[in-house]
């Protein structure tokens, strides 16, 4: 396991809390709107003068640039060895139509930061440092996200994308041939050349460091998950003359099914997560037995066989609990856990400690980049608190200390991977 | 109380069932819909075919028919005492749009049936007996249902519902103007004249009868209802992110509410009707945790007592279940429970012992016009089974035998009221 050295605290010593911040604002006034808001969807106008700022603050800095095919912009600060495959640090900069000011920005502007503080430092390191900004990471305006990540890793194709029509018909090629004619010092980069390592630092979107007191979580890997539909079907009756034990309520078979899901799942540890989050019943109607219920389960576990457990359960226990009513239960979707390799998750670790500061390791309960560039090269994730465990949503908040702190456990984490 | 003398029996036996149901079939073929359905929607062109029909049939037994300004039709066989307030049997002849053939035309037809039956026995009462038909028992064209015996009794005014319209603009007065222009044999009658009497024979609407193989149901009243419309809030959150232990999710609240609910209005007797038919959930994604469900209750029961103790228990139900959800329960609607007179409920089961006819008493889950006319005259409802206790809907069955033995007990019971 790599040590965090002197040279690696002093190169998160040069992060700028207050440099970072203003980065923030500055961004932040980018497609604004109402509430400390944020609208920057994908390859949109806001997205293009976001890309031509970073653009500018690398510049200042003489940092070379490359992007590649979907738009990924590469900021690259040399290494010793210039052959040697880069360790990379960044997340998205897009926004949800009425996201906040930190949600993906903050991981571009944090590997910004460490070049930057690299550099104030004076410190060389052997591989090339380069912040990364992937395209298209929350898919509000051209579905689905993590686009630039799944494209470049080959988890997508490039062809099978360009056709996508956002809410108003424009096609994605041609937001993206006007988002990369606008960077036109960015030199073309390939889809998937060698990384030596990839970290992504985002705010956790969720409540547990803000309410453990906690400034750094070294994300232990990202939540496999299911989605399953559960049709319930009964009887429509009327409501007036229809004794309940002749019945067959929909509603009332749907109901017992989620208490049953909810027994099934129920987690001591509460690292399960299970979300009934869409209920569609039919005919709907105050006074009519309703003859069909619709529902949506997430579930979400950094498991593999507790996720497979569970999953395997949940049929017959929708069956069981919906009866007299039919319950059928199908998966719509299902993606596998990330694994973040034990080396970035240490030294992520290794450098919270070595900078002080409160650590937990933790698995991500939300899709990120990271997620897809694992499947190519060691990566990793840094996470940061933010106000009540908010996102997507203007409310969304962290501190210019809480931002900074993660800023500095990457920075230690990036130049130890890059010298190692 | 009353007894069945034998003319009272000799008038139910001359009820013809091959009549009854060749005029329930020829009505039906009135506004006939795919698969036995009938659309026959009150004041429509198909109302008016349905109505001259039926005064056709009255004319050819030269018995007299007078209509009151909402549109109720009563046909009149003269009592010995022409002055005495008339033995009234009928129901209604509207249907829903998506209607059967049995759903209230019973009711007219069987009080029809009465009037043939009488004088096919050569009998005499004291009291004059009418066919009575409700106007737009089924509110489906203009709203509210139970129009016609409404404003009879002054529940409501005719001013107020002069101006309804129905879903294409025309307002009840124009459709009402021109039902009325096509009866002009009948003589006016104004609303709320004495009536000795008033007898409703309905289909059950409910499974009762049929799954206890009884032919008759000597209804005890009609329960009273209560709605409540319930909204559960907590705070959105994303599902991935947010542990259990952190939410506040208007869905599993919702879910333990309805419980809650369950729990509170469990009656061992089964004669409670609790239903819960509509629910929204917003913001209704599959992976967000939901800030807020909306439900509906629907509770009916015959015992005022019960719905109010249960009624006045809900609010705290909810909240205390939903928590740590805020749930919030009013009520939009109530009626109390209707109490038939025990002199017409005891006549009608003793017709039907008379009768050797298989009864029970139950009351009325949904509404009936014998719900208005009970608050002005004593009234009262047989019920008949129908298959699979289905009404509304195309599927609604009822056999000739079965509708013979409704109007047999009507027979003998309005017998009795009109000359005891």
């Amino acid at each position: 396991m790599p040590k965090i050295d002197t040279d690696a605290i002093r190169a998160a010593e040069h992060v700028d809390a207050d440099r970072l911040w203003r980065r923030h604002m500055e961004m932040a006034e980018i497609g604004a709107i109402a509430n400390d808001g944020v609208n920057r969807q994908a390859l949109s106008a806001e997205d293009v003068a976001a890309r031509r700022l970073l653009l500018q603050w690398a510049a200042e800095r003489q940092y070379t640039c490359a992007i590649d095919p979907i738009g990924n912009i590469f900021i690259r600060r040399e290494g010793l060895d210039p052959t040697e495959p880069p360790v990379l640090a960044g997340s998205h900069m897009d926004s949800q139509p009425r996201g906040g000011r930190f949600d993906g920005i903050y991981g571009v502007l944090a590997g910004l930061e460490v070049l930057d503080a690299l550099s104030d430092a004076g410190l060389e390191t052997r591989r090339p440092v380069e912040a990364v900004a992937w395209t298209n990471e929350e898919g509000s305006r051209f579905a689905p996200g993590a686009m630039g990540s799944a494209v470049f890793t080959g988890e997508r194709r490039l062809e099978d994308v360009m056709e996508i029509r956002d809410p108003d018909g424009t096609a994605l090629k041609d937001a993206l041939a006007e988002t990369l004619a606008a960077t036109p010092e960015c030199t073309p980069r390939p889809f998937n050349f060698p990384i030596a390592a990839c970290i992504e630092p985002h705010i956790e979107q969720g409540p547990v460091l803000e309410s453990e007191d906690r400034a750094i979580g070294a994300v232990t890997g990202i939540q496999g998950i299911r989605w399953f539909e559960v049709d319930i079907r009964g009887d429509a009756a009327h409501a007036g003359t229809t004794p309940l034990g002749a019945r067959r309520d929909a509603v009332q078979g749907a109901v017992r099914a989620i208490e049953a899901l909810n027994r099934l799942t129920a987690d001591p540890e509460d690292r399960l997560r299970f979300t009934v989050g869409r209920i569609t019943v039919s005919p709907n109607s105050p006074n009519t037995v309703a003859d069909h219920v619709h529902f949506t389960i997430d579930m979400r576990h950094a498991d593999l066989a507790v996720l497979e457990r569970l999953s395997a359960a949940m049929a017959e226990t929708c069956a069981r609990a919906a009866d007299p009513c039919v319950a059928q239960l199908r998966e719509t979707f299902r993606k596998d856990p990330a694994v973040f390799g034990e080396e970035i998750v240490e030294t992520i670790g290794r450098a919270a400690d070595a900078l002080s500061l409160p650590m937990r390791r933790m698995p991500s309960g939300a899709f990120h980049d990271a997620g897809f560039l694992n499947d190519v090269c060691p990566a990793g994730m840094i996470f940061v608190p933010c106000r009540d465990g908010i996102s997507h949503s203007e409310a969304e908040y962290a501190s210019a200390e809480q931002l900074a702190a993660g800023a500095r456990v990457l920075a230690a984490t990036v130049f130890t991977l890059a010298t190692r």
